[in-house]
């Protein structure tokens, strides 16, 4: 095991009718509001009058229209309220964009110069106006952690900030209930973000981490089994908590300890839905498998124990190479039938701008852990997920 | 799963050589520490060294000598020492004990009347001298929780808290190089402790929580298998920093989210070990065992799941309640064959004083989770474990 440190500051508040905590939660965070959330759906499904019913007697200003890959230029009009309005505090009422979005206003909003500094590694964030969420997606883990993503369309990058203690939200409300209203592609998406959040630090040296290992084990387990009930019904109660609580708790920081961690399909997928603007559950889906087939070769061994573990794969009579092929194929098919995206095609990617994304993925990011992943490996990936 | 509110503040400091990370995390922690430590064995083994020379510069005040089971005395006069001295931060230097009791010094040098008061639920403790931990073995989980045992001699009472927010320690230091020096007895009580905290939670309703089970799964079988790697070589760096971890995330309050615990086999304990002074891991050791078998009848399934899934037991042909039985029994066999005591013959304990400690366990704790234990049931477990 590496040696690591671990210090998450965020409250969870988890259940059915903890949306009504919300008064509570806030009660001491300051006057003035700055509420941030997507698209409107809030508004559809009565979240959002639910919320404001409970900021009564607070001064709350809105940011809306938070975009699935959250702009650059959303967080700067955030960053302006804030700073105009004098915000005490920011409430993100959303799934992870939303919550991303609110991230990158807390920390712009303390800074003097442009907040995408800090997500060109040009300058490290180190105080942030405060801000807690109400999470309506189970998929990205943000609520719980100090990562934010955000899109600069400008310059066509999706850059990330991970582990910046000042941006972990002070706290969190899950409730289950307002993800009943997720829809099913959204639902495999997310799905597809929980699982790959897990096969980044699962997949990765050192392989002595039987705790580790087990933990992500498990929750692959809870996501593969719980998303088919919640696509039959959506109304499940427990399918929703168990898919909320395994976002959570797969990228809460638990899972990575001691790990060195891959993240390299995340990297792929940061470009691709920079360009495409694709979601990012989605992006996910569609790289992993082939993915994880080439670095199968390099840990044949790990790859079985996958297939083994979570997928139930029978290994008599296979190599490690071969169970842990068939586990590959199999989450490819898992991914299929809850409905995400397992090709480029499908999201609209061909094969034109594949070398300019290759030459980007590599100078972004670091590939592959259990083998050093190229130009041209990536390449040869990437057109098998054409 | 039931509701939750998770909030966890500690800073984990984790592996090898952690330990000289000491002076950097008390640096802003203020002048005057309070050291705290146990029967010497830090002298021994260099640590005391290395930690005095890490707070040049302090002023360094000392309580030794805290008890395996801390008594209710020494807390006083660490208590005395914190207000006569003006304490900014307590330093514990141990196992559970010493941590347990510097917790107690923490709330009773914040409050006027006697730190017994919050022991008996007469008050709650609000506020704390903040403390910071350096942890010598692996078993209680008080590095990163709310919790705190006490044992009054006066009375013979030995009573706990639990979830107290204010008692988190702001930073734990877990370098697992510091229990190379842990002797096999207390390795095998160690692990029976970690091993308790899980049955507690795992081993109650509701039955639907496929990730807690997973997790709590995953930390039992960990301690199984690396307790006798550590235990036939006390200086395997893999087995101590997997069991210094299982201990910790068995008791930081993620295995009981959505739960709804039982605790009884810590009440039946706690009497235990105030009327007879054994060991808290040897009195869990020993109750356990005939504790499940109890329960086993009123929910043969789950006993069933843990045999197989975590002891590996071969059910085919077997009822629930055979698979169930002979995972206990195997349960038993495993701490046994650790070194643990698994009767209380072992310890000097007979069969004298049972009825008497049946009426002071009954009257405190809430006994029992698939059925309720009352004072009939629980002698009939106690005679069992003679």
């Amino acid at each position: 095991m590496k040696n690591f440190t671990y210090h998450n500051p965020t409250r969870i508040v988890f259940g059915k009718g903890t949306t009504d905590k919300l008064e509570k939660e806030i009660k001491d965070k300051g006057n003035n509001i700055l509420l941030v959330y997507g698209g409107g759906s809030i508004k559809k499904n009565g979240l959002y009058d639910r919320v404001i019913k409970q900021l009564v007697g607070k001064n709350v200003f809105e940011l809306s229209g938070v975009e699935p890959n959250p702009r650059l230029t959303t967080a700067h009009q955030g960053i302006n309220i804030v700073k105009e309005q004098k915000i005490d505090f920011i409430l993100a009422v959303g799934g992870g964009s939303v919550i991303d979005c609110a991230k990158a206003i807390s920390i712009g909003a303390k800074y003097d110069g442009d907040v995408w500094d800090f997500y060109t590694a040009k300058a490290y964030p180190t105080s942030a106006v405060p801000l807690g969420a109400i999470l309506t997606l189970a998929a990205t883990g943000t609520e719980m952690n100090g990562n934010s993503v955000i899109t600069n369309l400008e310059t066509k990058q999706k850059n990330g900030l991970a582990g910046v203690f000042v941006m972990h939200p002070a706290f969190s409300i899950l409730d289950p209930v307002n993800t009943y209203t997720v829809p099913p592609n959204q639902i495999a998406n997310g799905c597809a973000d929980t699982l790959s959040h897990l096969y980044e630090c699962y997949f990765s040296y050192p392989d002595n981490t039987p705790i580790q290992d087990g933990l992500a084990e498990t929750i692959m387990k809870t996501v593969f089994d719980q998303a088919f009930v919640a696509l039959k019904n959506p109304e499940d109660y427990d399918a929703r908590a168990n898919l909320m609580w395994c976002g959570t708790l797969a990228l809460n920081d638990i899972i990575p300890l001691g790990k060195e961690g891959d993240w390299g399909c995340h990297a792929i997928e940061h470009v691709l839905s920079a360009h495409y603007d694709i979601a990012h559950g989605a992006g996910l889906a569609i790289v992993t498998p082939p993915y994880m087939k080439y670095l199968c070769q390099f840990n044949p061994k790990k790859y079985k124990q996958y297939a083994v573990n979570v997928l139930g794969i029978d290994p008599t009579g296979k190599t490690d190479y071969e169970a842990g092929l068939e586990g590959i194929q199999k989450t490819k098919e898992l991914l299929k039938k809850m409905g995400a995206p397992v090709s480029l095609a499908e999201v609209g990617i061909g094969p034109e701008k594949l070398e300019l994304m290759v030459s980007e993925i590599v100078t972004n990011g670091n590939l592959g852990n259990y083998a050093k992943i190229g130009s041209k490996e990536l390449l040869g990936i990437l057109k098998e997920a054409l």
